[in-house]
């Protein structure tokens, strides 16, 4: 069977509608442009930072699972996106700070939407039941991971008591025992995912 | 289409001759050498370095954009340029410190001819635009990303007013606009470059 | 040809038996849990950095090479076997530093074993041959390198007289050469690993 480009995968049974993918890349963005301002960046350096957290996660589990040319990059709405928070971020950095209590639900939320994304494309691709669950992971915090690695700081998901990577470990475990069990998708993505934003919220 | 094995791409429009991608690597290998030896490594520490320096932008671009295993290393002759550039920069360290200016030149000249390069890959690949900049950009800046990375320092292009991240994506916005307009790579490449080479040479 | 499904690709002459590969992540798990306890990560850090060390080094040379999902991911026993192992160095930490010894042998023997394995992959799939040598010692290293980076210290392969892409470089080197030359796996693997292990052993 051929795998090699996307446009020969079967349609994704959990394919991300292009609103979900861009409000993560979003929210990765302000974030990521949180974080360069805080470390000084200047405005490019900034947006570069940004940009890496808002893709970062699907860029490494695209480029991981090779099934051609990674979404991060052919979507044609998510860079842009992260961009535009960016600019958002940086331009309002005070009023956006105020908001940080709606930034963390949002953010999450995206952990543990875009952790049970990864771990259904791993599903689909016939990984087996532990690769799926690492590779949610990966696709979770592999934005915020990036964008730690590229400031110099250690990764916040390493931080003791983050319960950030366990969070996404936790939903892409009991959503992939769910479907190894033979049960669907539409069922067990609502608490898959309240389990995920409940023990990162639950850390706080 | 089949586009997993780089020998069934269309051939390049904008393929670097071999002499040019063989110079990019070897002074990406002599700037790893030197920053190894402020580094203090040894000399194969060094050596790593130089080489994931000289060849690390194309290693990264071909990875995302996943049209077979990377150039960088199906190229018979950047690895060893590499090598060989990184041992002359280590033997001859201090006249070849004198040669910076000469150098910062060529690495200007460089960034410039790689991000454009990646762009038109990028562009021949049907990438959105601002997809396109940024696989550029990365292209452009991602051996020197990757050498800092791994010697422990804040990434250089991160550092304010280094101007190399910003050069990188002046002119392939640039180059990125004129393709999009119809604009031809043989008409666009050079004053894209020169944007390049003098928005990073001014920052000096 | 077509090369992108790792199924279509003819089976390898040097195909490490499962039982290695998984023994590696032990090893490499072991390692990566011993490292995340004295940079005082919790638990679930603790297994992410070791799983990561486990697997790292076969994740980047099939992500290099892009002959399809990695191993790593797609085999069913690396991961499990990284887990177990990180949480046998984490429960039982203190009798496991006294083996000590027995790891560092271990770490040596796989050291070669990955890197001259990696080295035939790419000889395989016709790279030249300082690619050959440069991928085998990056699937040698490559999981202690992401460990390292991932916890943010200065990875040590680049420490000084850590012998360590020196001892992987020399071993492929050999085998190489050997290949090139005309010698087979089966006559050239042993005396290349021997000299591998003996080069990180002298170092100690």
């Amino acid at each position: 069977m051929l795998l090699a480009s996307s446009d020969v995968l079967p349609p994704a049974e959990l394919a991300t509608p292009v609103w979900l993918d861009a409000m993560s890349a979003a929210v990765g963005g302000v974030f990521g442009a949180l974080t360069a301002r805080r470390a000084d960046l200047d405005v490019m350096g900034a947006l570069f930072i940004a940009v890496a957290t808002g893709i970062g996660g699907g860029l490494i589990r695209d480029t991981l699972l090779q099934r051609g040319t990674p979404a991060a990059l052919t979507n044609p709405w998510l860079v842009p996106t992260a961009l535009g928070a960016a600019l958002v971020g940086l331009l309002f950095a005070r009023p956006v700070v105020r908001l940080t209590l709606l930034l963390t639900l949002l953010d999450a939320l995206f952990l543990g939407i875009y952790s049970i994304v990864g771990t259904e494309k791993a599903f689909r691709a016939d990984l087996p039941l532990l690769s799926c669950v690492l590779l949610g992971v990966v696709t979770g915090v592999g934005g915020g991971l990036l964008r730690d690695i590229l400031v110099g700081d250690r990764p916040m998901l390493l931080l003791p008591g983050a319960v950030y990577a366990s969070a996404a470990a936790g939903g892409t475990t009991l959503f992939t025992v769910a479907l190894a069990l033979g049960g669907s998708t539409a069922v067990w993505f609502v608490p898959a995912l309240a389990l995920t934003v409940l023990m990162r919220l639950g850390s706080l």
